[in-house]
């Protein structure tokens, strides 16, 4: 195990946390807000760890696997411990562990809020929730990888380990130059949303905020109402938007490159047709609740769209919807986007896959010499990510459950316990009954609370680099 | 595709039904209730359809896979067919749909009923309740092979495709042999039962009934108050059988032949832990709600038993405990029994296959060249049971979901959806909320109950028989 280059590593993401909070820190400073102190300390405490761990130059700059996903998981641990500090020093959070809570929920772009009431809360402390859904949405390490010469060539396995989905496919050769593409991506949907919301009427910070939340499918918003408030223009264009940034960015980049077909692939159209149908059941089933049926489309298609993106924005309470509603949503939760977004979730491609992989064995019982490999895209899949996938469900329907029987524990209600496990494993935020969308997580007892932090990083990071973290074989010498 | 050989057994399925049939008969005979009539005429009804089938025997006896799935579906419907018309004709069940969910239930030995009150039902009716429980527990076909010789020695597709469980084991080289041990065992163990709960001082009736239904790990009772108002010794005489009736047979036939290892192996370990784990945590946590710790025990031990073993009976309703038990048991009916027994559920074996697969992925994550298979009792389990177990969990999702949707639309609370499908789907019987233990099945509405009659017989027949019934390839010519 290459521990010099873990500590190195882990370094350099303390001192780029140092940089993003920068940011709320001049946003405080020019509102002349009460919280700047919290954000200097906590830029000041960035640095002092950073620079401690920087100071020694790893001699070799190997990677493998096993150092990979230690990495990662470490990495978003520690990036989430300093992020909370401001919450905590300023006292915005009664406790660290809602402070903890509230930002692991930023930047594993769950939107999952501790706050009953997010209007009361200083501008500064909004911008940086909102950020760290931004940050956290593409990758914090691959933003890294984008921007430090960190390794020879291994850094595939940090990408692999962060990347959603069930297999990373590098756009170019090289890694760094693919993580150059990817942000590019990014940061021009996010510019042109930002664009598309101005000109609705959001002013500037509203329209960045919500930009930064809806890039990284996160959720969190700057009013009680979610986007329940504005403009049916502005609910479409976040409607749209939460769908493109579901999607797998390497599309945009073969669509740039006039790939089409390659582009528009079968997980995608998977995607569209799911949302489509989904967006239709629901319309025609709230149709009662809304004065016309073009509002019923409007916050069908939002809710479903928000839902199935792992954002969690609002623009109805969906609590109140009738069950056939709520069990399509809750499906769609588990659903999630495409492998290679910022949504999280099962994944689309994952859901194919686990599909095909039934209907050859239903096969199979019917002719039992017929072995045929499965194929997505016209492309045979390969066993190995057969076998892996049919491992993460596994390894998610444990993690599910045995979170849900210790939230089980404080003693709410099944749907309570149930939706708010499916809400922040799947990292989509609000979920039913007491954790619905105008309610907020600040009633669960602090273990539960760390569970459900548990959860939220265990879905972003695709379970296993939280999970080998409690496998003795990860730290024992080889 | 030789449909002459399926006809002929199915044939035979319906003149063996005549037979069981014929015992409820004489029990409305003796005592002369107005069912009679009802009974004689679905008797004469299976002889004639029966007759019918079997007049042409067919020229070749040769059965491959798909034909074993068939006849094993097939037979199980028009099993169900045939036996919900003394319910119908009698009038005791309001429509025909309702005497079919009663019948499934019977035979898939889940236990869910329809009716409000069972103590107003003719005695008849209740033993053909409770008997369907007995017949189908351990399988009809496996019951028609033993008395039968139906062909060759093809048998094993048919036994394969009703014995529950990720795989069969022939005991002895025969399979008619098998299916006689398997039976006797039944029977002695069934005896048993009866004999202890005689010693209790429950009538022969009643001794016999709830003999039958503890053996198929059915539910059916003849009280309304279930197993609840019974001694607390019948009570424990019932969970010990509860238990006894979720171990593989064929540990049963080892241990007789003094192979103890082999008997306790590590499914029927994995089984006795959960039971004892799940009934402590229980007991402590509704220890507030009975008047000392042992009452609390025998009731958590008892309920547990009855839900692992996918029995249903109750001495408690269980959906007043708080949301740790009720989430305990909504896990446990999932778990279900061990293969090879009567119970349902995903079985024991499978989870621990599930397990180990995912741990080893884990390994293989920090160490990707080291490739070992896993094994089950310190033998290697082959690569076609792992990825058939997978395949099953994948089906079994995709029901469970589908089906939970469509419940959905009836528009009753998602607690009441999930675990209606979760009791049916596993053969439980009882769910919490509308379909507590101490509610019934009968405000469904019709197409709810079809969907939850299949998902009784698609969980007691392990998915894939009756997921063939709907893919065209299986009516192919080859």
């Amino acid at each position: 195990m290459n521990y010099r280059m873990i500590k190195y590593t882990l370094g350099w993401i303390l001192l780029f946390e140092a940089l993003f909070l920068l940011l709320p820190t001049v946003c405080a400073l020019v509102l002349s807000e009460h919280v700047l102190a919290a954000f200097l300390w906590s830029v000041a405490a960035c640095l002092a760890a950073g620079l401690l761990l920087v100071l020694k130059k790893p001699t070799s700059t190997t990677l493998y696997s096993r150092e990979g996903f230690l990495i990662v998981s470490l990495s978003w641990i520690l990036l989430s411990l300093f992020g909370a500090m401001p919450l905590y020093i300023s006292g915005v959070t009664p406790s660290y562990v809602d402070a903890l809570f509230e930002i692991v929920s930023g930047f594993t772009t769950t939107g999952a809020s501790i706050f009953p009431s997010v209007e009361v809360l200083p501008r500064s402390i909004l911008f940086w929730r909102s950020f760290t859904h931004w940050v956290g949405g593409m990758g914090v390490l691959v933003f890294i990888l984008a921007f430090l010469p960190l390794s020879g060539g291994q850094n595939m396995h940090i990408m692999k380990a962060e990347s959603p989905g069930p297999s990373v496919s590098k756009l170019v050769p090289r890694v760094r130059t693919t993580a150059l593409i990817l942000y590019a991506l990014y940061f021009v949907l996010t510019l042109i949303e930002f664009i598309m919301l101005l000109c609705g009427g959001m002013t500037a910070f509203e329209a960045m905020l919500t930009s930064f939340s809806t890039a990284g499918t996160g959720g969190f918003g700057f009013l009680n109402s979610s986007i329940g408030s504005f403009s049916p223009y502005i609910q479409i264009v976040v409607t749209v938007f939460m769908v493109l940034f579901s999607l797998n960015f390497s599309s945009y980049y073969l669509a740039l490159r006039e790939k089409w077909k390659d582009a528009f692939n079968e997980e995608i159209r998977a995607f569209v047709l799911i949302v489509l149908f989904s967006g239709v059941i629901i319309a025609l089933n709230v149709r009662s609740l809304f004065s016309n049926l073009g509002d019923a489309f409007r916050h069908s298609f939002f809710t479903v769209s928000s839902i199935i993106s792992t954002t969690g924005f609002a623009t109805a309470d969906f609590d109140l919807w009738p069950s056939l509603s709520k069990g399509i949503l809750v499906t769609l939760m588990f659903i999630g986007a495409c492998a290679g977004s910022t949504g999280g979730g099962i994944k689309v491609s994952r859901i194919i896959i686990l599909c095909k992989g039934a209907l050859r064995e239903l096969k199979l019982a019917l002719h039992p010499k017929q072995i045929k490999k499965i194929s997505v895209d016209a492309r045979p899949v390969e066993h190995e990510v057969v076998r892996s996938v049919n491992s993460y469900m596994i390894c998610y329907l444990l993690i599910f459950v045995l979170s849900f029987l210790l939230i089980s524990i404080d003693g709410h209600d099944l749907v309570t316990c149930f939706t708010s496990v499916a809400a922040t494993l799947n990292n989509v935020g609000p979920g039913l009954s007491m954790v619905g969308p105008t309610q907020n997580f600040s009633f669960f007892s602090a273990p539960s609370k760390l569970i459900l932090i548990f959860d939220m990083l265990a879905g972003r990071l695709e379970l296993f680099p939280m999970l080998l973290l409690f496998s003795p074989g990860t730290f024992k010498k080889t």
